[in-house]
């Protein structure tokens, strides 16, 4: 079967452009290599902090994200994924960059929610920018965020597994925000941040919808999608 | 530090690919996304068997292999490697047809090589065209190779990773393996092929190179080389 050729806009951070590579591979129905899907990644360490332009008005990563972009479709990519939260809030620019179709994470992501209110694992730049609302508003969902002392240490969380720290200590300071998640009123909890991705276990208690993994298999759908 | 653009020819198989990505970022010493390498990489499944050129006289990847190079190069690579070691018969034409370098991790294995006689972990192509002899030779090494049964076993085994079965029992099939390379005389081992680098295991009594891991090694050191 013929499958469009995948383009991903990486690097923000490598560890979890890398772990979106492995569950793709693991996603894809494949007996052999050429079952698997054709990949393009440019994986830029160098892409301009998503965080401090949100922020504290840096210099925007937009322009760096659109040359990505256009990279990428010149090289042969037919759609283009971006596995890291934060930087979708400069899709809209990117989207007129490139003639080529750009996934949302965040609509993937939402989609597969059950019921609100939604407790948001993200950056500090993601809920207080807003990045996740308007998909959850369009499906009518509530949103719960931790409180300041639970987000910095989500954000002390992020930076450590992009510092490559052993993830074991990690994942119990991880446990402990979910659980005053929930005590605040989180029906579900979503996993709006890729670094926080590589570190969740899901909790038997709490249903879990992991943006990564809805955007693993939306890009297998679109690339799949026989209707081309 | 500025270092310089990777660019990987990936996708044989794209889980080794991943495989190389991963330990890439593990291996770069880096605090923050900003000091990891910038990575471009074609992951592409559909490249022709390497192995069905060489053993059976297919088509010959080399053409898409010297494509996909020039692909990296006009997308900002400064150098290339290819995590395949079957795929390396073919670095040649490969280097004919771009103007950035292609390190080989046939060499850099076997510069990393304490003592021979060397036992060969790899594709029956690699085994029968000889794609690890001469850089072998160049070092003053013999080789081991695995009797016809225990190839075919080895055979089994890459197609078994590329199928995505569970790796503990084909590590154990692995492990029996390379008893039997010891008891033929190998004094150290060279895991020449990139999904038996996914599986294998270092034993404790025999010295182990991973040419997987000789290729992560000399792309940090090529891509942070200063002397640029």
């Amino acid at each position: 079967m013929a499958s469009k050729t995948v383009g991903v806009v990486g690097g923000m951070g490598p560890a979890a452009t890398v772990e979106f590579l492995a569950r793709l591979v693991r996603a894809t129905r494949a007996a052999r290599d050429e079952d698997h899907l054709h990949v393009l990644v440019d994986s830029d360490p160098r892409i301009p902090s998503r965080t401090a332009a949100l922020l504290h008005g840096a210099p925007s990563p937009a322009p760096r994200l659109c040359a990505i972009a256009q990279t990428l479709e010149r090289a042969g990519a037919e759609f283009l994924v971006m596995p890291c939260n934060t930087a979708h809030a400069f899709i809209d620019a990117m989207r007129g960059a490139v003639g080529i179709p750009i996934l949302d994470m965040r609509a993937e992501a939402a989609a597969l929610v059950g019921e609100g209110p939604v407790g948001l694992l993200a950056t500090a730049a993601v809920v207080r920018a807003g990045v996740y609302d308007r998909v959850l508003r369009a499906r009518g969902l509530a949103l719960v965020s931790p409180p300041d002392a639970d987000q910095n240490e989500v954000t002390a969380l992020i930076a450590a597994v992009k510092a490559g720290e052993p993830l074991d200590g990690l994942r119990l300071r991880l446990r402990r925000i979910v659980v005053r998640l929930q005590e605040a009123g989180a029906r579900t909890l979503v996993v709006g941040c890729t670094e926080i991705s590589i570190l969740h276990e899901p909790p038997p208690e709490l249903p879990s919808v992991d943006a990564l993994d809805a955007l693993v298999e939306a890009t297998v759908r679109e690339a799949q999608d026989d209707a081309r």
